[in-house]
């Protein structure tokens, strides 16, 4: 009951482990993932700040850290299976709504409920924040696939996970985007050039599309 | 390319780990738990035919080996959303059917699609293979919440999953049903008798319900 | 006691590793092993009688399902000892052997003590179904080999092992061995061509010994 | 080099356990720790608010988020070392700040170098923001130590941490605090009470020390 | 080549569980094992020195630190197989002798075979040094069952474990044995006071038997 | 109380793991690396004593066995801060001293604690013993990091430690680090040549610096 059933919850997100059934030399939980985003978030955050733009950090906060909260009730459902349809993306977000709703309702606090309503929605909106959120994610599977590629994981689904990560990230409308493109990837590249892929080339066609 | 891909996707069940995000002191495999339910279906059917019923042996070897294959795809989402609604259940099962049917058509040669297209389809029906299989399912359920309970696991999820399957598995009219709830359920409530459960009350109420 | 004990032993065999001692990118537990084997072996059974052979579908069923059962008892015993002497050998198989049919004697009620010491037999014999049993625990051994080898395992003797299971392959009269031959295995060899292990060498000299 | 080295770098806490050594049900990352801390401090922070208290959302999400950022190079220290004398504590202390500030040095654009040696500095002081950190912190102890002792835990050291991080808790003023006391901690000895460790005893004392 | 082989084949018993297939809340590898053995027995001889018994610490070293390593040709093989009839273990024992010789032939310079047989021989003899290995030997079968039944496991094969080891190793006849029966048991049993397993009843029968 | 707490305590090494944080295709425990450290030190005397030198044989069990008995307290401290700065570690190693002279005198009978002092010193020394004890430790660091190194790890550290590892043997006077030098290093980097790491150039430099 109460916050403490909200509290206990969060470990859930230890044991459920990111891109499932594919072979990876390394695991990653989704509480993992959900902290290295919180991190990117921020340096994207002051990135962006220092460029004059106003960051809502409450807000940042907010939806960084709790984006995949819904996952304790749905699980990390596999992105082909999440787009297979609008309408069954509609469906399951559907479903994780109602169900993080159902849980606020049962086990939170009156006086608290609005804040969590407002804190555990979807995250991912054309605010600067939203965007922010978007791109940190995003970058998260890029650092997942890189790194198993490089290690010599020969499952051609983490090239096209690379790939799909950075055409999503190119499309965002963010000064620090702009920083990543010209400062981060081609140390990412760079990092990877002794590696039997060819980073190089596999980026140069994501950055073309 | 081919049956080679087919075979080569078999190791993906090993990596995907059924109930995900719940403490387990054991974790199951798909793999693992699609071999017992082999095993289980084996020895249910052997008592279904002790008892003058015609099993037809392919039928259950295809439907209980492949009865989780679809997971590769879908990944083990968890029975809560899965059954969140009619409508979802029936798209989630339409998304599944269609990556199967879409692996088939890519990588099976044309002479065994109709062959795979046969066995990897959805065997839970109303015939005697079909709901040994669901027995044979059920019960799986029951052993991997029993002994979680058994080792001391507080987690009140595995008491509803082992009342969850029990009730399922009684609602099936099949002689080995009826073996079940005479021989096995008994030594399985004995087992746990020293557990600060009480399996006894547990059965007894799922049973009545 | 009863049907409850043999169940439950079941998941014993989730907790044996294959291969123990080596390292290993990937391990895999008999259990999966085991379901792996069930469902080669029903495409090799359907390759095979798609060229008019007849298959005893419960003999195949029960012969690859249970065919490491004994591992329960006497665990996963390094092959090169299993081997060592054909004297050892046919005493560890009494030895699994007497320790199953004991298990049987002590666990399984009488009326079905014949099916499950018929069941829990040693598969591998000249029938067709024992034939296709033995392709497909050698077929499961060329895939946990070749998956190693191309993730950059640098162990010897997993060239040995894909080799050796090559070996015993080709020399078993199956329609479905010619087709894994003809079909199949070039997949494989084109699968590993990026990798810095020549499989084409390795499976040409196994073919040609 | 650059923003990506530091990117990288995260990763590392997800490969950190905390209190190595110690038999665990249940292990716990660096980086999941981290997160969770996120979240705890977040509801602890709305908490506060709610009472009136102003919140700089901007420090508290860099102060818990990055919290034990420098373990990536000093690892995690056990508690009764780290605690052995002001003088090592001190010394400890300096080591991390020293490797944090080279690394800042060594890795980090120029432009950016004061923002990450603000981020990444020591976040516990007497500021509201350095309080709800120091809390949130020890709250992740108490849930550390609590599920282990529910699970079974013999280990007494748990015991200690669970009634350590009690006294810690209890010494620091907030509003989040006495709401922790008075709502949250009574649930957690209610969640305990079927346990054979007499929770309700062991926070009373922690409680009046 | 040469030690290089030797040194390189020590990892293996990284990789080698103990007790393979029964569930354990704490795995054991055949290398933690080994040093423990090592340390128990240093610890004994040094009691059994204080009694005035002369002991070959050259001898002792020899033969706890190499005691499993033939296990990394034989693997580590279920007891109850092992002991299944005098004649197996006689020609398990052949077998593993048999690969160590091959070993040392084949890979250790032949200016230091002599020393490799002496040290990689079998140890366990009548001698002081022999004994004690023993000892240590069962010693750990008895911490490794009592601590798996102190933390709620209930496979009943622990306690025949711990009850086995020690019937061993009463009837050895040793000082450290009888400085182990009065002051180190009685604070195994007393540790185990709180489990639910009668610790002191089945000690009791075990030195009574 | 007692030995049986001393006993116990060893355990707690099977769960600390070495190099904390960094990527590892295969993680070593604190008790498997001591026993492959007796294994080498136990060869390297029998080299040292095929030239004539004497060694101690009771010395050298005892420092090599216990050599990281006192990570028991202090866990595993990565080697860049544990040699930050000489004030440092000789604060550290006085913390390590403190803990373990505290643990002898609450646990161990008094009759023994001379013997536990001696015995849980530090062993690393002038003496043939000491010299040996670290020429073992820093070659298990050797072939922890060429392992990784060989099967793809691409994290520089390990060349580092490799490097490093090699630096510090070759400045230790034995005939044992002479003959490691001739006979078993070559091999080593035979192994090695293989891999994309140059390994004999390292080995070159090394020996050159």
């Amino acid at each position: 009951m109460g916050i403490h059933t909200y509290f206990q919850s969060l470990t859930d997100l230890e044991r459920i482990i990111r891109c499932p059934g594919r072979f990876k030399f390394q695991e990653h939980s989704v509480s993992a993932h959900s902290w290295k985003v919180v991190q990117y978030a921020k340096t994207l955050a002051d990135i962006e700040e220092s460029n004059g733009v106003v960051v809502d950090w409450k807000k940042l906060y907010e939806i960084t850290s709790s984006h995949d909260y819904g996952e304790i009730f749905i699980g990390d459902i596999k992105t082909p299976v999440k787009h297979y349809s609008l309408e069954l993306r509609a469906m399951l977000q559907q479903v994780e709504e109602g169900m993080v709703a159902h849980f606020i309702d049962e086990h939170i606090p009156e006086e608290f409920q609005h804040i969590f309503r407002s804190q555990l929605r979807e995250g991912k909106d054309d605010s600067v924040e939203g965007k922010i959120l978007e791109v940190a994610d995003k970058l998260d599977q890029i650092y997942e696939a890189f790194t198993e590629l490089q290690l010599g994981n020969t499952d051609k689904e983490f090239i096209l996970m690379y790939r799909n990560a950075l055409i999503k990230i190119k499309g965002i409308q963010l000064h620090c985007v702009d920083y990543f493109l010209q400062h981060i990837l081609p140390d990412i590249v760079i990092a990877g050039s002794k590696s039997s892929i060819d980073f190089e080339q596999i980026t140069k066609d994501a950055l073309a599309s």
